[in-house]
C-alpha cells in the first residue's frame, strides 16, 4: 500500500507538497477552508480527494503535512492531535519553529510531532502556483520537540527527501536565530527600503535595487505573523545591523576611505562564502 | 564620415559602450592604461583601433567616452579638455554626476562636457563582460553643467540613444540625490547584510537572501570611491534608512501587529510602483 499524506493547506507550499508526494508515488488527500482551493487543486491534479473537513483530511493519513501560516499552525495542533491517526505522523511548514515546536512537545501526542521548515518560495501564491519541483534540492529544517520519536523523526525525513528536498535536523530555538538573519531580516530590510523611495526614483532603477525590493512585495498578513512569532530574533538582528549602517555612514561622511573599503571587501567575502555554501 | 568615438577605459562599461556604438555603425579608438584590456578588446572586436596613449585616442574623435572609476575620471577632465579636439563632445560614465560635473564646468572648454550615467551595469567586469545590448532600453542620465552648450548635448543625447539607452536630462545634484536612494543605499545594505552572517547560515538560505547579497559581491575600490563621492546623500539616505528599521524593529518586539502590517503593506505598494514604473 501507498504512503497516505494529507495535507491541509493547499497554497503554493502545500499544494508543492501534495503535488512533489504525488509524483513520489504517495496518494494525497487535502483540505483547505477555501473550498476554490480544493477545487483548483483537484483541477490541477495536486490531490488525489479533496476532503470536505479537517478530521475526514486526516482519518487514513500516514503523513499530515500542516501548511498553514504559522499562526494557524499554534491553534490547529490540538485538534490534530485529536483527530489524527495514532500511527501517523505530523509536521508542518511555519516559517517560525520555536513557538509550535513548544506546542507540539506539550500535545499528548507530542511523540508522533515533528516541526519542518522548507527554505523554498516564490513571490506568487495559491494552488495556481504549486509546482512539484519546489523543494528539489532545497533545504527542509525538521525540528524534532524534546519527545518526538526517533521513528517519527525517521519518517519525516524519509517523506522530506521523497518530495526531493534536502533534509537538515536542528533545534528549534537555533532555526530561529539563523532565520532571522537569512530570511527575516532581508524581508524588513527590503520593505524598509522600498517604503522610502520617493515618487520618480523608479526612473533611475537598476537591476540592483529590483533585487533589493523583490522581497517587498510579499504578503503582509503572513509576514507580520512570521515577524511577531520571530519577534525577538529579528528584533536583535534589526538593531544590529542598525548599529553597523550607523557606523558605516559615520566612515562615508567622514571620508574615511579605508573602513569603507574595509566594509566592502567584509561583504564581498562573505557573499562569496554563501555562494559557495549553495554550490556545496 | 561615420562619427569617430573615442573609448576611454575598457572595462565593463567601456567595453560595452564602445562595442554598441560600433554596432551602431560608428568608428571607435580605444585607451586602457592596462595594455591587456586593449589587447582583448580588439581581439574581442569591441573596438577598431587601439591607441597607446589619451592623446593619440583622442585626436580624430567626433565623442569621447570617458568609462573610468569615478575618482579617476575629475582628476582626467583637465588633461582632456587640453587635447581633444575642439570640435568633439566628452561625456563621462561614472555613476556621482555633482563632483564631475563641478569640475567639467569650470573647464575652459565647459561648453562640451556632459555629465553621464548609464544604469546597467553586471558583477562582473573588464572587457571579457562587456556587452553591445547592455545599454538596451536602460535609463542613461545626461547632466548637463551651466555652461553646457545646446549643440554638445544634442550630439550626447544622439549617442546615447544610438547605444540603444533610454537618455534621461536631470541635474547633476538631483542625480546624486536619487541614486543615493536606489543604488548606492541598496548597496550599503547588501554589504552590511552580507557581513552580519554567521559562518554555517548559508544552509538556511533561499533565494531571497542571494538577491538581496548579490550587490555585495561588487568591487571594493569602485565602491568605495562612489560612497566617498557621493557621501553626504548616502550616509544621509542611510541614516533615515536605520531610523525607520529601529522603528520597525520597536514594533515587532513590541509585538504591534497593526504597525507592522502597515509598514509591510507601505514596502509592498512602493515595490509595485516601481515595478508598474519600469514596464512604462
Amino acid at each position: 500500500m501507498p504512503e497516505h499524506v494529507a495535507v491541509i493547506g493547499l497554497g503554493l507550499i502545500g499544494g508543492s507538497v501534495a503535488a512533489a508526494a504525488r509524483q513520489s508515488g504517495r496518494t494525497v488527500s487535502g483540505f483547505d477552508v477555501l473550498a476554490a482551493h480544493s477545487r483548483r487543486a483537484i483541477e490541477l491534479s495536486l490531490i488525489d480527494t479533496a476532503e470536505s473537513g479537517l478530521d475526514q483530511a486526516l482519518s487514513r493519513a500516514d503523513v499530515i503535512v500542516l501548511a498553514v501560516p504559522v499562526g494557524v499552525i499554534v491553534n490547529l495542533l490540538p485538534e490534530v492531535d485529536c483527530v489524527a491517526p495514532s500511527t501517523a505522523v505530523v509536521l508542518d511548514t511555519g516559517s517560525v519553529k520555536a513557538p509550535i515546536v513548544d506546542v507540539m512537545a506539550r500535545l499528548p501526542g507530542a511523540h508522533r510531532f515533528v516541526g519542518g521548515h522548507p527554505l523554498a518560495g516564490k513571490a506568487v501564491s495559491g494552488p495556481e502556483a504549486a509546482d512539484p519541483t519546489l523543494f528539489r534540492d532545497r533545504p527542509f529544517v525538521l525540528c524534532p520537540s524534546p519527545h518526538t520519536d526517533a521513528a517519527a523523526l525517521e519518517r519525516a525525513t524519509r517523506f522530506v527527501e521523497g518530495i526531493g528536498a534536502r533534509c537538515l535536523v536542528l533545534g528549534a530555538e537555533a532555526h530561529d536565530a539563523v532565520v532571522a538573519r537569512t530570511s527575516h531580516l532581508p524581508q524588513v530590510l527590503s520593505t524598509v527600503l522600498a517604503a522610502l523611495l520617493e515618487p520618480g526614483d523608479g526612473r533611475l532603477a537598476g537591476s540592483g535595487l529590483r533585487d533589493m525590493t523583490r522581497l517587498a512585495a510579499s504578503n503582509p498578513i503572513m509576514w507580520r505573523d512570521i515577524l511577531l512569532a520571530n519577534g525577538q530574533n529579528v528584533a536583535q538582528a534589526a538593531r544590529l545591523f542598525g548599529k553597523r549602517l550607523h557606523g558605516l555612514a559615520d566612515s562615508i561622511e567622514a571620508g574615511d576611505g579605508e573602513t569603507i573599503e574595509a566594509a566592502i571587501q567584509a561583504g564581498q567575502t562573505a557573499a562569496a562564502r554563501l555562494d559557495a555554501g549553495a554550490a556545496s
